[in-house]
Parts: C-alpha cells; structure tokens; sequence
C-alpha cells in the first residue's frame, strides 16, 4: 500500500510518489500544519484551491481537544475535518516537550501536564501509536524525544530512547493502513545522526522522518546534519524533515535528498500580517503599501494575489479584520506549494541543481527568522 | 438607471427588481454587512457562493479607515474589496450617533470624535454625499438625525432637520450613477412617522429608508411604525428598513411591505457562536454537540452545513479556531437569504400571506436577541 516510487533524481534531489489510501502524492512536497484539526483560518476548499496535497495535524493537540477517541468515533480525522487528501500525525513528542508542562521522562515514556487545563497524562510508544490509529492519518510517526541539540550526552540518552520507542511504536501498530515513519534523532552531532540514521534506516518503516533540526541551530548546522543523514538513509523510502520551513529551507532540503516538509511559518506569519515575495518577506501593515495597488505577488496565482492589492489587504489588516489572516495565509501557502511545484518540474527536467541557486537567490529574502 | 418593476405583491407584501450598474437586485432582499469594507471572515468568493446580492458597508468607518478619498483614487469600493454585485452605504448618521465620542449637533451638521484616536471630524449632508459618492456605492442614503425615539418634542426636531438633510443631501448629489434613499425618521411616534413618510415620499429619490427602528423599541412598536409608513409610500420605489434584523423581523418587515434589509447580526451572531436553525438559535459551544454528526440546518444548503458537522464546529470554537467564526458566518447569511429567496417565490406565486405563519413558526425561536 505505501509503495514510494522514484521518478527521477537530480544528484541527491528526488521527484517521487507515495501512495497513501487517499490519494498519492507527489514528492518533494511541503505539508500545511493543522494543529487542532484546522489549517488556521482556512476551509479544506480553500487548501484544495491552492493544491496542498498534504496536511499535518498534532497528536498532542487533538488528544487533549476533542480527543482521539471521539474523532475515532466521529469517523477519523479525514472525515472530521473534511480533508479528503492524504494526512499526516506526528507522535506528540515534540509538543509534549515544547508545550505540556513540568513533564517527567524515563524510559517507559513521558508524564506530562497538559498546557490547556493542567491536567496530568501520560505518553508512551504505545499509547502515541493508539491514539495515530484512533485519528487515522495516512502517515504516522513513532514516539520520539526531542532534546537540548547540545549536550552531547544527553542527547545520545535521547537518542537511544528514541531507538528503543521506534522499535515499540512499530510493535504496536496494529493497523496495515497507515505509513508509519522512524524519527532520525542526534542533534547536532554527527556522530550520533549517523548512528540514529543507520539505526532508523534498518526498521521496517515506510519512511524516515528526520527531527530536532529547525529547533535553534545554524542553517550550516541544519545543512551538516542533513549531510550525514540523507546518505544513510535507503532510496526507496521517502524522508520528512519535520518543521521545516522557510522557502530557502525547502530548497536546501530537497537538494540533500528531502521529500517532505512542514511548518507552521507560513500560516503564523500570516497572522502576523508578514507574507512571501520574491522581495523578500513583507509587512503588510507598512504604510508604504496604503495605496499599493499591486498584489502580494505580481507571479503568484493564488486568489489572494489575482484578487486583492496590497492596499486592500493593509486596510484590513490595519482594521484588525480577520480577513487579512485568511488572506495572507492562502498567498503565504501557495508560495511554498508552488515553489515545491516548480522544484518538481526542475527535477524531472533534470535542471534543479542548476536552477537552485536562481531558486535560492529569489528566495533569501524570505529566509530570516521574525 | 433606477427603475424599480414590481413583479408581484400579495397584500402589502411586494416582489421585484431593482435594476442597478452593478446589475438586477431581486427583492426582498437580506443584506449582509461589511462594516469595514468586508464581510467580517468572509471572502466575497465565499459571499457569492451563498447568493447575497447586495453588501453594506459603512460611511463613517470607511471616511475614517482608510479614508474615501483613498477608496476612491483605487477605484472606489467595488474595485478596493472585489465586490462586483451591487453596494449600498448608509450616511454615516447613526454611527456618528451611536458610536463616535462627544458629538455636538446644530443644523447644519455634526461635530464629533472618532472612536478610534479622537480626533475630531465634521459631517454634513453635503460631507456625507461627498464621502458616499467617493466609495461609490450603487445605493446610497441621505444624512440623518437618528434620535431617542421616545421624546416627542426633540425626536419631532431630529425628524425636521433630517428633512431638511434630505434635501440638501438631494441638492449635494453629483453623481447619477448611485441612488439616493431619502430617510424616514420619527421614533415610535405615529403622528411624527406619518409626516416623516409623506415628506420623504414627496422627494425626488431612487428610494426610501426606514430608519431608528430596531433600537430599543418592542416588535409591537416596530410592526406599528411600519404599518404608519409604508402605505403612505410610493409602489414605485423600493423600502429600505435599516438595521434589521432577525428571521423573525424579515418576515413581519416583508408582510408590511418592505423590500430591502441589512443587519449586523448574522455575522456577530457566528463570531459568538451561535447559529440559526429551525430548532432555534443554536449555542455551538453546547456540550451536547460534541458528539452530534448532524450539520447545524439539515435542510440547509450552504457549504458548512453541507460539509461539516456540529461536533466539528464545536470543537472549532472550544479551541478558539478562527474557521468557526467563518463557517458559523457562511451559514447565518445563508439561512437568511435563503428565508429571502422563498419569501420571493411564494410572493411570485401568490402564496406568501398564507405561507407567513408558518415561516414565522419556523423561525420564531431564533428573534430572540442576545
């Protein structure tokens, strides 16, 4: 069922397919987030508008809200959220360690406070597994711990856990339907991403999801990790480098031999009336675009774009009505999905390698951090 | 430019076509308010997937934010929010009243404080023609005093001097392209309405308002004011009862003749989460929803209640997801100007008297304001 085929490669850059249950989906690809069962702000029409193929949704969040089991009961998270296009969870690792309060690791799993009520839970391999199975999702992730990308100590402890949880989370998949992926771990050490790559790599997975990266380190940190990581890796799975990113991020991902991304940049920023141009990321709320008359994007062919100017979209935002949100995000999602469109057709042409650095120069821009 | 035919009345009750540059406006007709030139989460993609044909927007808020000259030098308001249907502006009066700080009123105008920084502003029956024929509406109104309307003596003076508002609002007209409604006013005072209705009927404009009900007054008092009003009106023009209302209030508006109404309170209803039905007002939040996989409106035919079931909808509002206030807005709007279209098909066959019970039995649990 999670056949993933390879359609061409550019040096270490893939096109590819992986076929899920609902639908397959052409790699490189960049995944909306949406946390709560909801890319925020926008009706599953409006992500068909602009091609997403993929989208994510947090295991924590929807443990806690409205819970696993009355989405299972509701029919799973496709039908819930009326998302008809393949989906992705992750484990609830990430978040348990970001969001949940005074959280207790051993090595049988996490207990954690949740951030909404201060209620006392606990996450196991096991237990991220049951609830990836009540919500459904087309690709799942294994329970890992995401740690301090510093300590080289503890991270290594971090790791080995993460082996031991990949090892339980796959013993404890019960469904055939569902792609369930190995998280690749080691921080910013080499030595331990090779270890963790070579260790994840020998599973019986469908894919590879590579975590802890995009957390505080350097691009050239992000970059060497990714170095020693993607050559271990087999070609026939497909790899997901989890919370990534920037435009500039994509593309220096798909380069190191990355299928899968996915961020909440491009919706935050949007909330935050910050949106992706080729001149680099702008502030729509500067008072220079009063009476713009232009789109965001004069390229761009989203509706934000073939609708609306810049001055329309500063009223709103200067107004404070929700609409600039919804708006802004569309235009900041098609950037990304239409940038992994194009850097599709450059692979299978074979000219991505070629075509990066022009990629990459219309693109930094847009790369720093707000 | 203006004509309006009347295709068929039952009684009081009328049906017709307001012809305007935007195009044919079939009445009775609900329209929804976009205060701030845009329907608050609402695309006007999303306005046209529920068939609303004509839009509201708001004078004051618009001379203050971004200001009509800027709305006019972009083309005017179509053009600047994308509505291509057509538009009606009010005066700025109520708003002055109702919402500005400190106003001073004399004869010739009002003198006031901008809710939002202060700043001090003058508007006029000639500033208000001027700001109304920048944003270019296809609708516009007449100045007006709307006054508490229960004094006598000084809602007698307010309804005067918006007389004489209206015909230097008339004489202030430059443009032939927009119609102008003059205003009628008078309080809950019959004799005051009954004057207010003929000198208004006597002026030379594209139509006639119906404004100061629907602001504290009981339903009584309102049906009682229109049954002064509206027989004393030409058939030939069409009736605009401002700021109403609720299913319950279109219904007993149309059966006294009225043609045109707009409110604010779909749209804040859904941010508030609740939502029309047959069975009543609905309280999205319920606890007894988070499991319902029913839509909000079984019989209803817009997109969330095609697409989405109240425990998804409930489970949007308790984790304070953006996409309720959307999704609860599309379907308020489409209940009722779905309510409007069979209004229109049972006046055009002669059924609508007969049929008012009943739609009022339908609908009486949602009139109820919050």
């Amino acid at each position: 069922m999670f056949e993933f085929q390879l359609h061409a490669k550019n040096n270490r850059a893939r096109m590819g397919v992986f076929t899920t249950p609902h639908g397959d989906l052409l790699t490189p690809v960049f995944a909306p987030v949406g946390t709560q069962a909801t890319v925020k702000t926008l009706t599953p029409e409006q992500l068909r508008e602009i091609n997403a193929t993929l989208v994510l949704s947090n295991t924590y969040h929807l443990y806690l809200r409205p819970g696993d089991e009355l989405v299972r009961d509701l029919g799973g998270l496709h039908k819930f959220m009326q998302w008809g296009r393949p989906m992705l969870t992750d484990s609830g690792g990430f978040q348990v360690f970001s969001l949940a309060q005074t959280r207790t690791i051993d090595d049988d799993g996490v207990t954690f406070k949740s951030h909404i009520d201060g209620s006392t839970h606990r996450f196991t391999p096991e237990k991220s597994i049951a609830i990836q199975e009540n919500l459904g999702a087309d690709i799942i992730m294994a329970f890992d711990e995401c740690s301090d990308p510093n300590d080289h100590a503890y991270t290594k402890l971090a790791m080995e856990r993460t082996h031991r949880w990949a090892e339980r989370s796959l013993e404890a998949q019960t469904r055939s339907d569902q792609a369930l992926f190995g998280i690749v771990q080691g921080g910013v050490q080499a030595d331990l991403r090779a270890d963790s790559a070579r260790f994840i790599a020998a599973l019986d997975t469908s894919g590879i999801a590579i975590g802890g990266l995009s957390v505080g380190e350097t691009k050239e940190e992000m970059h060497a990790m990714l170095d020693v990581v993607t050559p271990l890796l087999p070609e026939n799975k497909p790899r997901y480098l989890m919370g990534v990113g920037t435009p500039e991020d994509l593309i220096n991902g798909v380069l190191r031999g990355i299928d899968i991304f996915d961020c909440v940049l491009p919706t935050r920023l949007a909330r935050h009336h910050s949106a992706f141009s080729p001149e680099g990321r702008l502030n729509m709320m500067n008072a220079s675009f009063a009476r713009d008359e232009r789109p965001i994007d004069e390229t761009c062919d989203c509706y934000t774009c073939q609708t609306f100017t810049r001055a329309y979209i500063r009223h709103l935002i200067v107004a404070k009505e929700l609409l600039a949100g919804t708006l802004v995000s569309i235009h900041n999602l098609r950037a990304l999905i239409r940038l992994m469109e194009q850097i599709r057709v450059y692979i299978s042409e074979g000219i991505f390698e070629e075509k990066a650095p022009l990629l990459l120069g219309q693109w930094s821009n847009n790369a720093k951090r707000r």
